[in-house]
């Protein structure tokens, strides 16, 4: 939420640029080949055999090796990672921003009072204009209209019919396509030595919910992300939880060790991210008296995802970089380290075997 | 918390009452045995062959029963359990006050000014009436002198510290084993039968999450309660989590499903507790699309336990009652269908057996 918040007008230049000139960057890619045949031995198959891979191997093997003095007790095997610009895209703007825009045309139709009514205006227009100059008000406005007022069951509904449908404005293909396959295969490769794997974003807990768990493949409990207010209304013996316009937690920067706190209680000893908004969640992970391992995601690919980071509007890596590199954290280096970046990719190289 | 705020006048003249006549209730009941061979064979065998103990056994067959209508599918195989009065006994106060008061003595050496300060003087003096006298206000003062200013470590700390050594005012028996040796059994029945079980009580989660994960073998993230606002220092590359003096939730009433909701983000199918504040946890359970259990325990053994209900101002159980009887939910009659209370009931039978 809070992220949604800092979207900025230059931001949104940025995506009318990037919107105006919408290429197929996806195809681009399909020489890195991840096949599948390699996946029963290699657990991150994805990953090029760079510093990057062997690090992340190599803690999973010392921390799960009973004689080894650095072994973890799988109940305190907690991983923790960041989704947007984490496991997927985040460019060129949050994808649940892209919900709430969809949302507001789908509802428009009930509220005839939009057509002049802004940020509404704006979007029922495709001005991306006149909303960057709504700011961060006319941003809050969007959301609080198009998140609330409505049940968690409704809210349900609304993200998982959008995100069956809905298609990324220059990727054209749905959201939930932009997953990054090396991260799946990294989640997998954790679960599969006992650690548990949670979510923790700036993103909104309830959207999140509506459908990344089949992605991921990690339960609703384990889905940690900002909360809108609810209220419980036992209604006549049917009872509903309804969602409220008003802001209840930002799980981003300070918040997300807190959030972890409240809702695990331990701390974790893996921790995932690509901003300065998981510095915070990065250091109580380091803090561990566990040996424990913080990874950062680069986005260093500009051909195959996106390249930003110290000067970006939407998950700047400005201090998180600073001080990964001095402490030692581990750096994903997009284009370096990942043969492909989202599974298509994979099925796309198959695809063209055949 | 909220129950704690609750606490009364007139629970304390009951408080004082009971301390005046302390008697060792706990070894009047050896002739009740539930012979441990016989735990390998029955699930619940510290429960009576009552109708209770058949619902539930009954319950859990049916919903793991892959060929049956009922069957739930085991990611939605969600427990939730209140904790006071429910796991572990409430009486003649919440262990959490005695907690608070310990934890204001052991402090007192640092708080020369609480010799002659409300509510400390009435604590440090035992002086219960005084105590009585400034009513929530002063117990509010109580908690929070005594569960904020400190790190999540040092509570931590301070938590186990006190149930290692403490004990209970009547039974004469340290807190952790007050814990009911039937709930024990079927908190272990639901595992066996991959529910996920959670507390969701409204005491301090950091207080729980302290001992209770060894006792009912419930890992600190299945823990659920009430919170006081935190704060995260990055102290000079040493962070820590600090308690603050305000409450941030209470996990009580309607906290409880709403809690449920940003926590789990899935509805329970088996919900169990033992007063109102259990009451919209239950409906919730109820509302489950799948077939639910709802499961109250009803304080009705003055001997072994307490008995209490209606006009409890611990653990009022009048509402919740009435809405089990009109909708068929199962109610513990503790008397009657639990062979045992305590653990330690079972261990004196075996010794007296040597």
């Amino acid at each position: 939420m809070k992220k949604l918040i800092n979207f900025s007008i230059s931001f949104i230049i940025f995506f009318i640029l990037l919107s105006s000139c919408k290429q197929e960057l996806v195809k681009e890619n399909k020489g890195e080949r991840a096949p599948l045949e390699n996946i029963q031995k290699d657990p991150l198959p994805s990953w090029n055999e760079t510093s990057t891979k062997k690090e992340i191997i190599a803690y999973v093997d010392v921390v799960c090796d009973k004689n080894h003095p650095y072994f973890i007790p799988v109940k305190d095997r907690i991983s923790v990672f960041d989704n947007d610009g984490n496991l997927w895209s985040e460019q060129p703007a949050y994808f649940q921003l892209f919900f709430a825009m969809d949302r507001v045309k789908e509802m428009a139709p009930d509220h005839p009072e939009w057509k002049n009514k802004q940020p509404f205006k704006a979007v029922l227009e495709n001005d991306m204009e006149s909303l960057a100059e709504q700011g961060e008000e006319g941003l809050i406005k969007l959301v609080m209209a198009t998140h609330s007022g409505n049940t968690i069951k409704e809210f349900d509904t609304y993200v998982k019919d959008w995100i069956a449908s809905a298609k990324h404005p220059t990727k054209n293909v749905t959201y939930d396509q932009l997953v990054y396959q090396p991260m799946l295969e990294l989640l997998q490769f954790l679960r599969a030595n006992d650690f548990k794997t949670y979510v923790v974003s700036g993103g909104g807990v309830d959207f999140m919910r509506a459908f990344v768990t089949d992605i991921y493949g990690i339960p609703e409990e384990q889905i940690i992300g900002s909360r809108i207010k609810t209220e419980f209304d036992y209604n006549d013996g049917n009872p509903r939880i309804v969602r409220l316009a008003a802001l209840d937690f930002i799980d981003d920067k300070e918040g997300k060790p807190l959030n972890i706190q409240k809702i695990i209680g331990k701390k974790p000893v893996f921790s995932s991210g690509n901003s300065d908004g998981d510095l915070q969640m990065m250091q109580w992970t380091a803090s561990n008296k566990y040996n424990s391992f913080m990874l950062y995601v680069h986005h260093t690919d500009s051909i195959r995802e996106w390249a930003y980071d110290r000067d970006s509007h939407i998950g700047k890596l400005d201090k998180g970089l600073d001080q990964a590199i001095k402490d030692g954290w581990t750096v994903i280096d997009m284009k370096k380290d990942w043969k492909v970046i989202y599974p298509f990719e994979i099925s796309d190289s198959h695809q063209d075997q055949d």
